[in-house]
C-alpha cells in the first residue's frame, strides 16, 4: 500500500504531519506537497513554468518532498511518474479549516483529491471545522485517527470512477464526535465585503474582506452534520452536469 | 442592462474584445478582466493580499479594468461593489481553446462563471473549439455572435439557480457550424507526460508536458457535439455531491 500526502499549507504544516504519521500505520507513505500556502487556490494544472521539487524534513525526522506547485500539480507530479512507485490512495490536509458547501471547487485540498479521481487513484480530503475563536496548537489527532478509517474502508470497498471523498472533521475532544454520516454538500454562505484602502503613494489597494462564512445547516449536509458534532462524508464527482437545466436548455429554441 | 465581460488570457486578448464588442448591441458591457494570463489556474479567492485594479485602453480604443487578481476575483470584486453598477450578467471569454470534460474546474474562464452562480447572477463561459494546428488570427467572430445569441436567451428566460452555462463553438465559418445542443460535460483524456530538464547548474527541474489532451466523442457530450460542428451549451451546477456513490456510502458501517 502506497499512501500520497499532500495538502494546500505547505509541507510543513502540523495537520499534514498528523495525518502523515497515522496513515503510516496503513503503508508506505510519501509527502509531496506544496512548499508554501495555497489556500483558495483552486484546482491547477501548471503548464506555463517548470516546477521545482526538493527534499525537506518534516519536524518528526522523516523525509518529505516540497514542490513550487499547487496541490493539486503534486498529485500530478506524483501521477505522471516523479515517484516510482505506484500511488494507490491520495490523502490531502488536514486543513484547519472546513471545507463544506460551495468551499470545495476553491479548496486546495478539495481539488489534490479531484486530482487523484481524474488519475483515477482514490483521493481523499480531509479537513478540520475549527471554531473562529480557537486556540493554538490545534489537536489534529482525532481528525488524522477518523482520516485513517475512512481510508482503510476506501481501500477496502473501493470508490466509483469520477468520484472523490470530502471529509470534515469536528474541532473536538474523540469522546464528542457522535459518529460518522454521509452528507450531500450543502450551501455556503459567504459573507465577503471589500475593504478599501490607500497605499502610501494614495492609490487604492482592494481587500476581499468580511467575517468568516457560515452556512445553512440543512439536515443531510455536511455544514447540517458538522452542527451535530459529526464526522461528515460529502463523495463528490467531476461531472458537473446540471441534469435538470439540460432538459429545460433543450428546449430552447434557436 | 449591465455585463460584465471578463476572461482568463488578459484583459487585452483579442477573444475578450470580439465577445466586448458584440455584448455591447445588448446593453452597457464593463470590462474587468485579470492584467495577465491565468489558464489552468482553477477557481481562486484571493484572501492573502490585496489586489489592484487598473484603467486600461483595449484596442478599439474603449475603456477597461485590469485587475492582478485572478478571473474569479475580477467577478468578486465586481460583485462585492468595485463597480457602482449592479451586474446583471457575466460572461467570460472568449477562451482560444476549449473547455470541455474534465477541463471545466480548471479553467478560468469557466471558473469565473462558477463565481458569478455563486453570487447568484447568471454566468456564461465562452471558449472556440481551435484545432492544434490552427493559424493566427483567430476568427473570434462566430464564436462572440453566438455568445450573444446564447446571452439573450439567458436574459429572457433566465437560468435555475447555481447553475452557469458552458459554451463551445467551434472553429468555424458561420455556415458551416451545424446548430446549437444542450449536452452533458463529456470525458476529456489529458496525455500529460512529465518532461525532466536540468538547470545550467546541473539541478533538475520538471515541465508538465505531453499532446494537446482529446476527448471521447460519446453521443450528447460536448466533446461529441463539438465533433460534429455544432455550439455546445454544457449546464454546470456547483453541487458536485456524488449522489449514487452517497447511498452506497451509506451503507457503510464504522
Amino acid at each position: 500500500m502506497h499512501i500520497l500526502v499532500t495538502n494546500d499549507d505547505g509541507v510543513l504544516a502540523p495537520g499534514l504531519l498528523a495525518l502523515t504519521q497515522e496513515l503510516r500505520i496503513m503503508g508506505d507513505v510519501t509527502v509531496l506537497a506544496p512548499d508554501h500556502n495555497w489556500s483558495a487556490s483552486g484546482h491547477v494544472k501548471t503548464l506555463d513554468r517548470p516546477l521545482r521539487v526538493k527534499k525537506v524534513k518534516l519536524a518528526d525526522g522523516s523525509e518529505g518532498l516540497a514542490s513550487d506547485g499547487a496541490p493539486s500539480d503534486c498529485v500530478a507530479l506524483a501521477m505522471l511518474g516523479l515517484l516510482p512507485d505506484k500511488v494507490d490512495l491520495v490523502v490531502s490536509g488536514i486543513n484547519p479549516n472546513a471545507n463544506v458547501g460551495h468551499d470545495v471547487t476553491y479548496s486546495g485540498t478539495v481539488t489534490a483529491a479531484m486530482e487523484a479521481a481524474i488519475w483515477r487513484v482514490p483521493g481523499i480530503a480531509v479537513s478540520l471545522d475549527t471554531p473562529e475563536n480557537h486556540f493554538d496548537p490545534l489537536d489534529y489527532g482525532p481528525a488524522a485517527r477518523f482520516a485513517r478509517r475512512i481510508a482503510t474502508a476506501v481501500i477496502e470497498k473501493g470508490l466509483p470512477e469520477d468520484t472523490l471523498l470530502n471529509v470534515n472533521v469536528p474541532c473536538l475532544p474523540e469522546a464528542q464526535i457522535k459518529g460518522i454520516l454521509a452528507t450531500r454538500q450543502g450551501l455556503r454562505v459567504y459573507r465577503d465585503l471589500l475593504v478599501t484602502r490607500e497605499d502610501p503613494r494614495g492609490k487604492p489597494y482592494y481587500w476581499i474582506g468580511g467575517e468568516a462564512p457560515t452556512g445553512v445547516p440543512d439536515e443531510g449536509t455536511d455544514f447540517g452534520a458538522l452542527a451535530e458534532n459529526c464526522v461528515t462524508i460529502t463523495p463528490l464527482h467531476l461531472d458537473l452536469t446540471a441534469y435538470k437545466a439540460l432538459e429545460e436548455i433543450r428546449s430552447w429554441e434557436w
